[in-house]
């Protein structure tokens, strides 16, 4: 029963096989190889234009390395309050832009409330040398909670973005589970709707660790190739990383193994949202499940072995109505490798509730 | 014929093995499963001590993390003026320090002359605000031209930095071919020498890719957690880099890695040096080969297939007299996945030199 | 009616007698003259106890170096949402530090209000890697919103930064309106209240341009020389910013000023307090008034040639229940240089104000 | 007898009465006063051409904010080997630039050799992502050497620039020096001659502290404004640096000033010169006299209460040839406020120097 996050899994079969038949013969580096050049091919194809492509080792380097191509050192991305660029890589963002700035928006399941955020840039304020200037904007596809910008969602903010001579970026780590949740071609989801530049992720779903910076807007690319082997990010042996992307990307494995996890994360809010004991706190729209739990069944859970992460810190952006001030806000993560008996046992380890959390 | 670099061959198949059999199941990412500690255990087994380690995506990583944690940014670190942190890692000491300054150092075969370095620390203007102070050495093991450094010559440099209190670190991104080569004790060469933090790179011998930060002193352990988050290198499924590396360090796999490829420059060299119409720039001594060949030899190697690299740039350091002014200077480099056939078919194609650079 | 700003009035008689007095013959540069070593001596008074003293030009290079002694690029720095550091300096902390980051906290009157601090911190993520970990906290004396930090209050602070392990910085932009203001020994509200270092100026209270990084917490100094100097900071021709410094401390000449530009803030505060069409929206306290005024009275007082700013941007932490929405945010400064009768000329200017902002 | 810097003296008549006259009312504060807007007319007078002109706190700064216009963090900026942002300005450019590199560059007297640099530049590196890449050149003017570069020597440059693409910045700490000692328009020896931006000092030659960076390639500004105020380099009261710069450039008195000390430094060159103790190690061309002295001369200058510098490192580019071992490089420097008497004291301490540096 791990549940702490999708990284927890493992590699899926046929990535992995594509490991293993990469492993022929010389190759050049740095990727300069035929298979790099099959990612970026076959990524022209996913997102149906010509894009350039970064292989990188991870998904924090993805996002700050998209970020840095836009946000000069004095001035503000705007994001979620709980994206994790903001709360969860350290200042890579800082450090990748030499100190550009992270502010924070208000809205509800890590997404970004679209009236907040054009109340924030219409009073920002300007003309004086003395205050950092917005450059950008980063949102997660699936937000940080699970929340799904669907095409429309997406293009609100780029409307915003082309307004405020704004660039728009995109953390896909979970950009599989979102397509496959909305089930709508990635080009509309991404640059049809005004995102300049994406982090596609593949690690959390399946691959060992393989991450692309998808660059649409192309003037944004000019930098990238040094920024890249500036930060350590250009992989030597980069043949291993393109093998992992183009086996995901074949015959839509990516989002076959997306569709599984996003189903199991479904069939655990379901059976939370059935519970007497447990409430969702944001509604199950990809293979994260946030819910309220009473510190009890939290405790019961563990003990059982189940996996799974605390919430800290303040959690805004949850529906929190109602819910106990004892209650615990718990995330569970599905991914391609957990299967209906994981979930199915841990609902049944929760409690029956009559004087718990769902009971308010 | 690929004699590029070591990293355009594969992956051993031990470590392929590995790599499938560590893809079983659940595990915690980030660094904290078990095979992530199995190799911090190793380590200290093969270095004879504790030690902290910190795995990365890539050698340039591991160099630029490990001068962070000394290298302030008003401090100078001395290295080779050919090291690589210097000519190949496009200011990634300068970014991962926050701009700390590579000042280069005289020495034959890219190495770091002892007199020259001691020279250079007695001069260095002091006493004012103005000018930037030495924090620490750094150097390559194997050197880039493929020297080695020998515990004495390391001891000789870790010497002249405890005096000056500098710091020490090695960039041992070809570390197994040198301590094949010298067959020393890998502490020998490294701490009992003076050396306080080690890059130890499997990825040219043999791994898919994993690299290590090695801390002997553990004062500079103190940042790299946050560092290393902080610069996109916390791998997420953390354990196929810890796998690569345990198969790596099994049973020597590592030095008999770097042995064969060593034989195989040796035996490259020693055609070269029998040759009539090449001669070697620096003596053989890990497993890289760097040579004179005349224009017309380097063409026809390329026509037939041949890869490597002719040497760009100002090329110090390396034995030069008497070289015909039109002589090219290249690199081979052999790997675990060079054979014998490769080798002779290489010395086949070179000329008979008559009229070549041999003939000076 | 200059109310722009303190810093737009010039610089006071005694200050001025000094430089000319300080312009006799050869002194040493960067700061080894002898009134430089005069001015770590006169605060070493003032503040009833040994300090390092570094002079630098301008109040934002005081804060960003202050600050940058000890947040290291992975912390973060806490301070009012409204601090001058956080919404004035263009990003000088995040490029002085490398990356910090800064993260506002709630309070009135652009202060922090302690029991938000207290929660913030007691629920901060800890434990992993990915979340920057809080290094200390900066406070404004004055405000930016004019308000004092009593010896309790910064106590009060000091007690919470011990407690978490942070460093308290001091912006001292109006140090002396504060210390005039509170009538307190400059040590009761400086170290003796827990500030480890302090960013004292004089130029927006008489000087020309003179501010001095004040170091109480000795360990903190280690780094500055060099910091300064690298930053552009370190005035060759010091002696004059010490004679400044100099003249500024004699005899309470500093507190004079202060005093002198706090009574007639609080002349035009008592003034707005009675008048019938505009209210304050934080009380006076030192030398800084913020006011809700009509449009039209705005529109008025501009024509009339006053000068003074309108509040961009949200405008949390002040006193704003009934306020119609229409009314404006404006802040008067008055400064050494403020005199009586410009205060009621500009009192005069308000409207009668029966349909405006006090009526409600 | 100071001769340690020509920062050492102190403040000119005309400047000290401009402060004291710019100290009338109120002024808009952040350089929106009329006297900066003056100087930035006085200045394209100055130099026949529409200039950019941002004023700061010190020489350091001005080299590093105009670097990191053109300086991207991957790149290198070339410059002598005794640059004063190399030698003397601990990582300034490093810091304002985000960690790009200075690259030394062969020349005598502390210029830099056209043909050493043309040689560096046709051998740079290329077509890979590892190397760093020339953005620039950075020319001091006078040289740290006290070397004048004149219209023809850096047009040299600025053809060479133009050819690779790089940008040309000149330190003009003692550019007054230069252009009095060349006695050409202004506009000669910078942008018609290929300059693109030039740090324009005075507080060297006669101004409190006072320094201009003045763009002549527009496109190079766009980001100073933020820059410069994220550096703390925004002066608050800019009224008081302006007016020292336009009783600077008044009726030619900062040509006046420089002429001055170039005079005593040539009496005092000459004096050298005809010395048998002593000997010229550069040839005098503006207000510094580098000469090789005997231990003993240098002991006794000392102890009759001559201030100068001796040399510490390395002294590549001055005339060495036959000078002995023991012999000290030292440097003396004139400025505006150095007489006649001064100069010959010092002379009449020099030995006689039968066994002394004059007599090989």
């Amino acid at each position: 029963m791990n549940f702490a996050s999708d990284n927890t899994a493992g590699v899926s079969e046929p990535i992995m096989m594509a490991l293993a038949a990469a492993n022929q013969g010389f190759a050049p580096s740095y990727g300069a190889d035929d298979l790099t050049a099959g990612v970026k091919r076959r990524l022209a194809e996913v997102f149906e234009r010509e894009v350039e492509v970064y292989l990188v080792a991870t998904g924090t380097a993805a996002n700050a390395l998209s970020i840095s191509t836009f946000a000069e050192p004095w001035t503000a991305v705007l994001c979620s309050h709980n994206a994790h660029v903001l709360t969860d890589e350290c200042g890579a963002v800082e450090m990748f832009s030499a100190g550009a700035r992270l502010v924070g928006v208000d809205g509800d399941h890590a997404k970004i409330d679209v009236a907040a955020l054009a109340d924030l840039l219409d009073h920002w304020p300007s003309g004086r040398p003395h205050v950092v200037q917005p450059s950008g904007l980063s949102i997660s596809q699936a937000s940080e909670f699970g929340a799904v910008w669907s095409p429309d969602d997406v293009g609100a903010l780029g409307e915003i973005a082309r307004r405020h001579g704004l660039r728009l970026h995109m953390d896909g780590a979970r950009f599989a589970n979102a397509v496959a949740a909305l089930d709508c071609a990635p080009a509309d989801v991404t640059w049809r709707a005004g995102v300049d530049i994406l982090s596609f992720g593949a690690t959390k779903n399946g691959a060992l660790g393989a991450e692309a910076i998808v660059v649409f807007a192309p003037e944004l690319a000019r930098t990238l190739t040094k920024r890249r082997m500036r930060a350590g990010q250009l992989i030597s042996k980069g043949r291993f990383v393109a093998a992992q992307l183009l086996a995901y990307l074949e015959k839509d494995h990516w989002l076959d193994l997306a569709a599984h996890a996003n189903a199991m994360a479904m069939r655990l809010g379901k059976g939370i949202a059935a519970s007497t004991s447990a409430r969702l706190a944001v509604p199950v729209e990809a293979n994260e499940v946030f819910a309220w739990l009473a510190a009890v069944d939290v405790a019961r859970l563990r003990e059982e072995g189940a996996m799974f992460y605390e919430w800290q810190g303040a959690a805004s952006g949850v529906d929190s109505a109602g819910v106990p001030s004892d209650a615990r806000l718990v995330r569970f993560v599905a991914s391609f490798a957990t299967d209906e008996g994981q979930v199915d046992r841990l609902l049944g380890l929760l409690g029956t509730g009559k004087d718990r959390v769902a009971a308010q």
